[in-house]
C-alpha cells in the first residue's frame, strides 16, 4: 500500500488530493488552490506546501511515500522543471521537484499533464491490461502519449507526444506551432468550430449560428436535437481524427487508444467515424485490430494522474 | 568477439555472409543464391543449409555463435515466423527460424529486413551512438523503424514501423494498403514518377518525356543537368518527405534521422527540402534540433543488418 499526494497543475486550479494505493486508488482527501497563475514561483509553492499539510492532516497520515506533480505545458520529468507553462507565464525553469522536496521532506516526480493523464488510464482506466497502448486527449488541442513495450516514450529530450502536430494535410491549414495542415486544426475545438461557419447549411440553422458561444458541445447538443449540420461536421472531425488513428497504429501497432479531453466527451458523433475510419484504412489495424475507448477515470482524472506520476517507474525505477 | 552468418532474404537472391563481430563488423566471407522464389521453403532452406556450411568452411569456423535472418514482408520475430513475403510467395507462416535452428544447431533469430537495417545502422552505421532514432528506407515504398530509449519499437504484434503509411495528405491520392493520402503515394517511386508525369513543364523536357523507363534516378540524373522540372518535382517530393518526418519527429522527439534506400541516394536533392521543412515546421525539432543523416552501411547492409538481428537484445535478452 502507497500514500501519495497527486498535485494537479491546470489554468484555473491546482488540484491537490492524498491517494491512498493498493491496487486501486482510493481518494481520501482533496483541496483546491485559485488564483495561483499570476504569483511568483515560491509563493505558489508555499500555498501548495501549507495545503499539502492540511491534506496530511485530514488523512491521518505522518508522511506521504511521494508526491507527484501534472503540469501542463513543457516538463523535463527527469529532473522536475517546468520548462514553459501556457497557463502559468511566470513558471520558467521552475525546478518545481526539487523545490517541493526540499520544502516536504519526501520524494518529488513530475511530468506534463498528458503523460500524468496516460499514466493513470494505464494504471487503473482504459487502459489497463495492455502494455501497448495509444492516449490522446482532444480538445482545445490534441495532447498524447504513447506507452510501448510496457514504457511511457518521452524520446531524447522528454518531448515525445505531440500527435496534434502530426502533418494530416500537407498544405493544410496554418497552425501557431508553425506547420501546416496540423490534426488538432481539424480535430481541436476550433477547428470544428470554423469547420461548422464554414458549413453551407450553417446560416439556416438557428441552432447553431444563434449560439453564443459556439463549441464543440453547442455542436454535440445540436446533432442530438436533430441538427443535420451538426452531426456532419462532427462527423468530418471524427474522420480527421480516424485519418490520425491510421498515422499512430501504423506506426505504433498498439492494442488500444484511450481518447479523453473535452471533444472526446463527443462519444459517438466523434468516435464513431474515426472507429470506421481507423478499421477500413489501416493495414495494421486490419491484421491486428485496436480498440478505440473513451478515457474512464472521470472528475478527479488530475489528481489520479499526478499520483501515477509518483508511482511510474520508467523514469526513476521503483518508487 | 561474435562470430554470425548473416541472412539476408531480398526478392532477387538471398545474400549470406560470415560477420565477425569485436565492436566494428568484418564480413569475412559472403554467398548469394539465386532463384530461390519459386522454390519450396524446404528446398531453400536446404541450399541456405549448405552454404552456411560451405561459408563456416571459408571463415574457417566450427560453429557460428548464430544465426540472423532478414526477410522482406510481415515476420512474426517472436518466433521466427515469415507471415508472408512479397518476395517469397510460397513463404506463408514458413518457420524459417526454428528450422533453421534444427538444420544447424545453433540459435536462429529473424526480423523484417527494415528491423534489420535499422539495428545495423544503430549498431555500426549512422544511427551509432544514440538511443533516440528514427530510421526510413525510401525507394519503392517507405520502410521504417524507431529506436526510443535504446529499444526498438515492435507494437503488440510485431506490426509496428509503417510510416510510408501514415496519413499525409487526409482525403488524398488512394494507396493500396487501403487509406487514402499514404506518405509513400508522394515520397516512393511511383509517387515521384507520377508527379513528374504530372508537371506542367514535362512534355517539354526531353531528358524527362524521351526517359525510359522514367524513374526517381533518371530524374536525380535530369536535375544533376540542369532540369528544373527535375528539380522541382524533387525538392516536392523533399517537402512531402518534411511533412512525414514533422509527424515522426513530433512524436518521438529523437536525435537523429537515418534515412537509406534507393530514392535516399538523390542526396541532397530530396533531402534539403525535407531538412528544411522538418527544421521550420516542427515544434519538437524547434526545441531539440534532429540531425538527418543518410544511411552509411552501404554494399553489404542486408547481411551485417542480418547479422545484427541476431545480436539484438530487445527481443531475446543477450545472445
Amino acid at each position: 500500500m502507497k500514500r501519495v499526494i497527486g498535485v494537479d497543475v491546470g489554468g484555473t486550479g491546482i488540484k491537490l488530493g492524498a491517494v491512498r494505493v493498493d491496487g486501486a486508488p482510493d481518494l481520501v482527501a482533496d483541496r483546491v488552490i485559485h488564483g495561483h497563475a499570476s504569483l511568483p514561483v515560491e509563493e505558489v509553492l508555499g500555498k501548495v506546501e501549507a495545503e499539502i499539510r492540511r491534506l496530511l492532516q485530514t488523512a491521518g497520515w505522518d508522511a506521504p511515500d511521494g508526491i507527484g506533480v501534472g503540469s501542463a505545458g513543457l516538463v523535463r520529468s527527469q529532473d522536475g522543471v517546468v520548462v514553459t507553462s501556457p497557463n502559468l507565464p511566470r513558471w520558467s525553469d521552475a525546478p518545481i521537484g526539487s523545490r517541493l522536496q526540499e520544502r516536504l521532506g519526501v520524494p518529488v516526480r513530475v511530468d506534463n499533464d498528458v503523460n500524468a493523464f496516460a499514466l493513470a488510464e494505464w494504471r487503473w482506466g482504459a487502459g489497463k491490461g495492455t502494455d501497448h497502448v495509444v492516449f490522446l486527449t482532444v480538445g482545445t488541442g490534441i495532447g498524447g502519449a504513447v506507452i510501448t513495450g510496457g514504457t511511457l516514450i518521452r524520446g531524447k529530450d522528454g518531448f515525445a507526444g505531440e500527435p496534434g502536430h502530426a502533418t494530416l494535410v500537407l498544405g493544410g491549414i496554418s497552425c501557431p506551432c508553425g506547420n501546416e495542415g496540423c490534426a488538432e486544426r481539424y480535430v481541436g475545438n476550433q477547428g470544428i468550430v470554423q469547420a461548422a461557419r464554414r458549413h453551407p447549411g450553417f446560416g439556416e440553422d438557428a441552432r447553431l449560428k444563434d449560439a453564443d458561444p459556439l463549441t464543440p458541445k453547442t455542436l454535440f447538443e445540436a446533432a442530438t436535437a436533430g441538427s443535420a449540420v451538426a452531426a456532419t461536421v462532427l462527423a468530418e472531425a471524427g474522420r480527421a481524427l480516424g485519418g490520425l488513428l491510421v498515422t499512430l497504429v501504423n506506426l505504433m501497432n498498439p492494442e488500444r487508444i484511450v481518447i479523453g479531453g473535452g471533444v472526446a466527451r463527443a462519444g459517438d458523433y466523434l468516435l464513431g467515424p474515426a472507429r470506421d475510419h481507423l478499421a477500413r484504412r489501416s493495414l495494421v489495424a486490419r491484421q491486428a485490430p485496436v480498440l478505440v475507448v473513451p478515457a474512464a477515470l472521470g472528475e478527479h482524472a488530475g489528481i489520479l494522474g499526478a499520483a501515477a506520476v509518483f508511482l511510474d517507474e520508467s523514469l526513476h525505477g521503483a518508487p
